[in-house]
């Protein structure tokens, strides 16, 4: 188990660095993430390249037995190369050229950019891939950040057109799939096709935007694995991550290709960041923790783990004693073997002054420092035992990246549109996170897995939420899936869009209504409303979106319940057996608690063991090499009964048992 | 009585059509409208015209009886004409410049789309406008919609300056009557004068703003009077219309103008469309139902009725059982003789695959399909002997264009100011809506017309509330009316505005004191705060603009009655004997139950039979050739008594009355 | 004390002038303000002046013994000059280019608009600024409002690379103190630096924007100096002025520095405007009415006086009777010399018809007229006594404008963040008001001063919210003064910041750590909530920020106190004995009826006098030549005791009392 920092000897004085090492070290940490920011520090003028800088400090960091994972620096690059090639940049949905001043700003469709990019990693790889304190690099930061996974600049559209001839051959083909007859929009040159961005009323074609969110995710798979090559080319041997930032579906890249090139996944866990109140529920960080292990079904890295309260100009919730090492558990406990924390000491200046770190602006150890060191300590004694083993898990809920993109332009349901800023579209982040919460809240391990990825045969239970638009083989596995035992829980408006955006002709669930044994014909979008809901003894809430199911081979699990509405008593859950396997189907948005009490009846009826500790416990079992373990977090301001002790407040224990 | 529907025979297989065309006359459909957004279909490339798919498509329903309404294709065009001539789209107030992938781009002040548009609509005329199964054109579609009634294009900036110069003739006239001595901005050249359009602070001269509306009121006018020109020549004796969008005062075209030289009036019937959670209510409907018949004061069509859930990417409200065919007998009772719902069959694929039509996106028959059925079985016994009848009204409710322009770039009052998207301002429609409610709620047959159209001797009373900016003409016949016995019903701060936009000197109500016998000192505009008001024996609330009354000759019938307010007690409504007539005066604007309040007070004062059924009970009198009828809706999902009978949830009754 | 009114004689017929000359002077006027926005009048076409429509005004004035206030008339300009240079407007931020047809379009960096201004400034000073009825020049009109004190143009960026260079002298020393590693925004060259314009995530260095802050108020301060040359020159022996708008601190210009060459400060007091349905509190207004007086300690101008219901598209409030004339005393109580009403009649056209004056519309005489005639005669009778004397204040509130900058890029916490338009950031003017409040409740004449005017000797209280970035030689000054026994009242935040905006390494409150006696590690930003606080014997409430005290010498005076939160019992606020003074250290920002209670212990402690007489009710102390006054306001719509009478709602009562 490996502890490190974020640090920025840019911002300090050299004659600081020593000191700064020794504190690092005082506190449990054995690695240091560097330079990640750096290019104008590393190619001060176009073709004039020095790494003295990072080489002096990798020598000093070596010297004190201290691991480095360093950066290329292209998440924002040097004025001199906006000054030279002011097109690099991108351009955001509504129009806003991107500048220098901020990061971010370069658009991966710019051929510029990209020789500007060849260049700095080539060189930053040679001079620097071969030192003895290197352990891994990190390509790029937070790769899509702020909008920047989707560019509206021309050089975007020169590509999307360009893209588009290699999908479809033919513009015939094109308006075929696309159906451009509709409104009238059939294109006879590929130079007529136009930019989906910023318009003043009716949107563009989904078929169109579906594409080009697809034309930018090859953007960034692309430059990752460009960048990927040169570094293995002179830096053999080193592992190499990308640092993913949360949260996970808010970005239309398809993260598992960003990552089949990497040797491990890394990203940025902050459970509270800028002027929020309250931090993220404990599931919802659990999901997101599990997203990026299951990326490659393996132990990933934390590179920025919370360390003190974030925001560029405002602040928010401070965390209560004990909350920051909790968390810090929670992150190993759903499978993290390496963690940075972000960052050593906070900077004086710049947009980040208000991003604190394990020290504040000065030396003084902090309140942070040593509550840290104390759950580093702690952790150090077990962790080594099952960080680096497979976290055991019966269930898996699986997610599509299509369906991520479909759900950010057609959300369906105000419900589902959930966009906190201009580039911002989270509604599927958050329906998935209330699925996964039902299977968290009851302590049961459960996997997140991208569609493309997951093995079925290793899972009891498949949960399928928001699979509209389908892929026909994973149809097929599926069917096979169910057919030969499995249990599979499908989500309101499954199975009823092909992968060119069209609709079916079937009713809804589509592809899956012989398999539910249930069909719909009538629905309802609820916005952001709840009504009443119930299941056979309890009583529950549904949200966003209501269809009324028709059983045929199904029977009802649920009932709308809601003298509101005139479907009252119509079913709004079924199950149906298929084969030997079983298919759940839930024609609703269920609240968390909701969630909880259909999961409660779908792991019983499975044979998967459950345990519900109050809503802010979370229980996590792992596998270790000679123990096995139950890590338990008290989540909340309470002191929490467990057994015939009490779990402090923010406190976790540690249950080792004997395999 | 004719039914049809929409269908989009592109967008489906000709495979289907025999069998598309068979499923509607089951239904009980005898039209389709086709074509209305089929350039790219008709005009492939510059010049090279085709338009036997459509010949094609009209020979197989006319071999099937089945009448045809043509769409001139004008509300999108085709991409190439775009890539050609790139300055031909609009420009919104926000400096959006509108590009093709979505519709209604084109600018109507543009020569390019002018001489494109007459070579398309003359082509298409000449080809398909003697077929046997042609029942008339549709020109446009939803012309001015989604906020294309006003472009802020440099050939807008050019034409506004054209047209200027021919209505005002010398700039010192210009600058006179906008009063540009205000704040300096007097103009010695027609090309100083710029664009009213995005700003960062104070805006623009409130005189030009209103001629900017007229302006681009005038091009939309131009341009449905040159198509209509074009289709007279060459398809004879066929009605032409074309189809108003919701809602009625959104526009700042003048619409009775813009249908001086059409057949009918069409428009398309929404009650819920897109996210929304419930419908409108039903006087906000039948509002909108009276504005379209008033237009021509004749009977009007539907050409788009609701059949199915609506939205471009969220949907919401779904209609409980007999919904979906009481408004449709709704649609009838306010004045339509033909209906054409939107659609057929839904989409399966571009902007509109979530506009469910009659059928879903397969064609097994459904719940819609049977309920409209139904309906239209039920109609056609009874329909055939009033629609073509004239609506019978001793009320009239009176609009006014110029005011609409006003209250919509200096609405007065937070209260007014209603802009539920950047296009969108709609506080006057609201407003409107609720003065028809008080009417409706109490099944008084009342017409909407226009200031310039309505017969004023016509009517027992003549209700005008936001009436401010002045035709002088009108207030002498309004005069007439009331000496000669009628009776008018003002609302706030009528009659203190001339149409160059200055303020008259008199204090309220203007050019209306006399008759009103009613002076204003004072007013508070209290935004989207409510206040209580007290008629003599009932209690109420006031909204939006609170006048403080000092009646002359009139007499109190209101008081303000709030405790928070230093003003309880004051006269907020007057009525005033003048000559052999009467004047209300109503200083404010009411809720709709106030508003029944104040209606059952003037109809019984003025001899107008009213009933009351319940706030969601809605009855309307029609006169046929050998009947009269009362058309009862239960607009609630509740059941109704009615006499001895009940009225089932959204169910209705039609009663034939010997005349 | 003088009292005069807008007047735009431009805006009426001439016929009518004589007339409206003594209905002004009938209610107690001998004063005008004349052609603030009459460029146009006075250059039609560029180089032909013409300004015989003013003197023949001030000719007629003067015949009526009324003098004259000349605004040079540089808010708006003419058309032809915007033909001409269409590159002297300002942008917006988000890159909105300003346009004519509204006002305050220009860019006070564009050379072209210098040029135009001395050119109309020379030419009018010469023609106008002999004129006998001539009492005074205003410089432009609210400088700076509506966003137009930061513009974001390319002649901008061009001088501000100018300004930075001048500043710093090599490129280095900015990347040093801005720290450009930072994200690796290392500059080679001063023309690479941007604008911190529009952006679409993470924003600019916020040195540079402090940076940029303070060159736009260069801009204007230079602005401003340049036309008090000319017209110094041209109009010797005539006071100058120019007429700031609320709220104080909206503007980034440094107000101290702008006045610094003008005789007398002067400002626009609308205590409610546009569709408010409230006034300001009255403590507000007085905070705004003190920040006036305070920024030469001089008695002030009101250039624009409250007179009618205000607003360009929409309205609001009403004032009860009385209430015109209580913001009248209020005015001149705490400060004003000279008030001119705004304005004598309503505009019939343009974009402020709707900003009523003292007439409306026409020239019938109003209920303004008559009690502001009525408050007029009854000051005259003591108002000279005092008007002229300087206002007595033991207290004084410090502002500082380099904070004020600060605080509106880098918010802190959400309860500092206030933005109800695009171009205001006001969190700073209400938390300042927040604690003037304190003060103003309890009845203690109170100073707002900026720290560099600030005689700190004169005081026994100094007050220093917001106190985040420090000048050394003011710390200094503060040590001295606390030093020898004054008392220092410091909010949170205080002391750790320098003015390149580096952080500096010391824990809160920094450099005031050892007089404050207290030291915070931990805080919490609470956002728009709020959380219980504690006195030793009151209960209240505490907002936006929360700082952990730990006093090192200093002893608690109050305790956060709600169970939500884990510090409950931590000290809030602490008093610390230094040398023979005192400082008071508030860690959070207290809602107003705390404030109440936190000034109560602190007057008490530092035998400052104070009362109570309910939280709408205001009284002033005024020195005058020959007795002492007691102002007293009620701010209410309910009778008030007072002693043994009553004071009517909205009433005052001036007191006076044997010197």
């Amino acid at each position: 188990m490996i502890f490190g920092a974020a640090y920025y000897p840019e911002q300090w004085n050299p004659k600081d660095w020593e000191e700064d090492i020794l504190i690092m070290k005082s506190m449990g940490l054995s690695q240091v993430r560097l330079a990640e920011f750096s290019w104008a520090l590393m190619e001060p003028k176009e073709g004039k390249f020095d790494f003295s800088f990072f080489a002096k400090v990798m020598d000093l960091l070596h010297k004190h037995d201290m691991g480095v994972i360093l950066g290329t620096p292209t998440a924002t690059f040097p004025p001199w190369l906006y000054k030279k090639y002011p097109s690099i940049v991108q351009t955001s949905k509504n129009g806003i050229v991107r500048t220098i001043g901020t990061r971010r700003q370069a658009c991966f469709s710019s051929l510029e950019f990209k020789k500007s990019t060849e260049r700095i990693v080539t060189k930053m790889s040679q001079a620097l891939g071969a030192h003895p304190s290197l352990r891994g690099w990190q390509i790029d930061n937070e790769i899509g950040h702020e909008g920047s996974d989707v560019s509206y600049s021309n050089s975007a559209l020169v590509g999307f057109r360009k893209w588009l001839k290699t999908k479809y051959k033919t513009i015939s083909n094109l308006n075929e799939n696309w159906g451009a007859s509709f409104w009238g929009l059939v294109y006879n040159d590929w130079n007529e096709i136009p930019l989906p961005a910023s318009h003043v009323a009716s949107g563009f074609n989904p078929a169109m935007i579906q594409d080009y969110y697809r034309y930018n995710s090859d953007l960034i798979i692309e430059y990752v694995s460009f960048q990927t090559k040169i570094i293995r080319k002179n830096s053999p041997n080193i592992p190499i991550t990308t640092n993913l930032y949360p949260s996970p579906f808010l970005p239309v890249t398809e993260m598992s290709r960003v990552f089949s090139e990497l040797d491990y996944v890394s990203w940025d866990n902050y459970p509270v960041w800028g002027p929020q109140l309250e931090p993220f529920p404990h599931p919802m960080v659990a999901m997101t923790l599990q997203y990026v292990r299951g990326l490659k079904n393996h132990p990933y890295t934390v590179m920025e783990q919370f360390s003190g309260q974030q925001g560029h100009d405002t602040l928010g919730y401070l965390p209560p004693p004990g909350q920051i090492g909790l968390w810090l558990v929670q992150a190993i406990a759903h499978g993290a073997n390496q963690i940075f924390f972000f960052r050593y000491r906070t900077a004086l200046f710049g947009q980040e002054q208000l991003c604190y770190g394990i020290l504040d602006h000065g030396k003084q150890l902090t309140h942070k420092y040593f509550e840290l060191q104390k759950t580093i300590t702690e952790l150090q004694e077990v962790a080594d035992d099952f960080v680096d083993e497979p976290y055991p898990a019966e269930v898996a809920l699986v997610t599509d990246i299509d369906n991520v993109r479909n759900y950010k332009h057609q959300p369906l349901t105000d419900g589902l549109r959930f966009e906190p800023t201009a580039f911002a579209s989270v509604g599927y982040d958050i329906e998935i996170a209330t699925w996964f919460a039902g299977a968290n809240i009851l302590n049961v391990n459960t996997h997140l897995i991208p569609s493309d990825l997951v093995d079925l045969q290793k899972y009891k239970i498949i949960i399928l939420p928001l699979y509209t638009m389908i892929d026909a083989r994973f149809v097929e596995r599926l069917e096979e899936y169910v057919r030969n035992g499995g249990c599979l829980v499908l989500g309101y408006r499954a199975g009823i869009k092909e992968k060119n955006h069209w609709m079916r002709p079937e009713r809804t669930p589509g592809v899956f209504q012989e398999m539910a044994g249930v069909t719909v014909e009538k629905f309802e979008a609820i916005g952001k409303e709840s009504y009443k809901i119930k299941f056979r003894f309890f009583r529950g809430k549904c949200n966003k979106f209501c269809e009324l199911l028709q059983p045929t081979t199904a029977k009802a699990i649920a009932w709308y319940n809601d003298s509101k509405k005139f479907y009252k008593g119509t079913p709004a859950a079924t199950v149906n057996n298929y084969h030997a396997g079983k298919v759940y189907y839930i024609g609703t948005s269920l609240a968390p608690e909701s969630m909880v009490l259909l999961f409660r009846r779908i792991f019983r009826e499975n044979q998967i063991p459950f345990s519900f500790l109050g809503e802010k416990t979370e229980r996590i079992r792992r596998v270790g090499k000679l123990w096995n373990y139950e890590i338990t977090l008290n989540n909340s301001s309470k002191y929490k009964l467990l057994g015939f002790s009490f779990l402090k407040p923010f406190a976790y224990r540690i249950q080792k048992i004997p395999k």
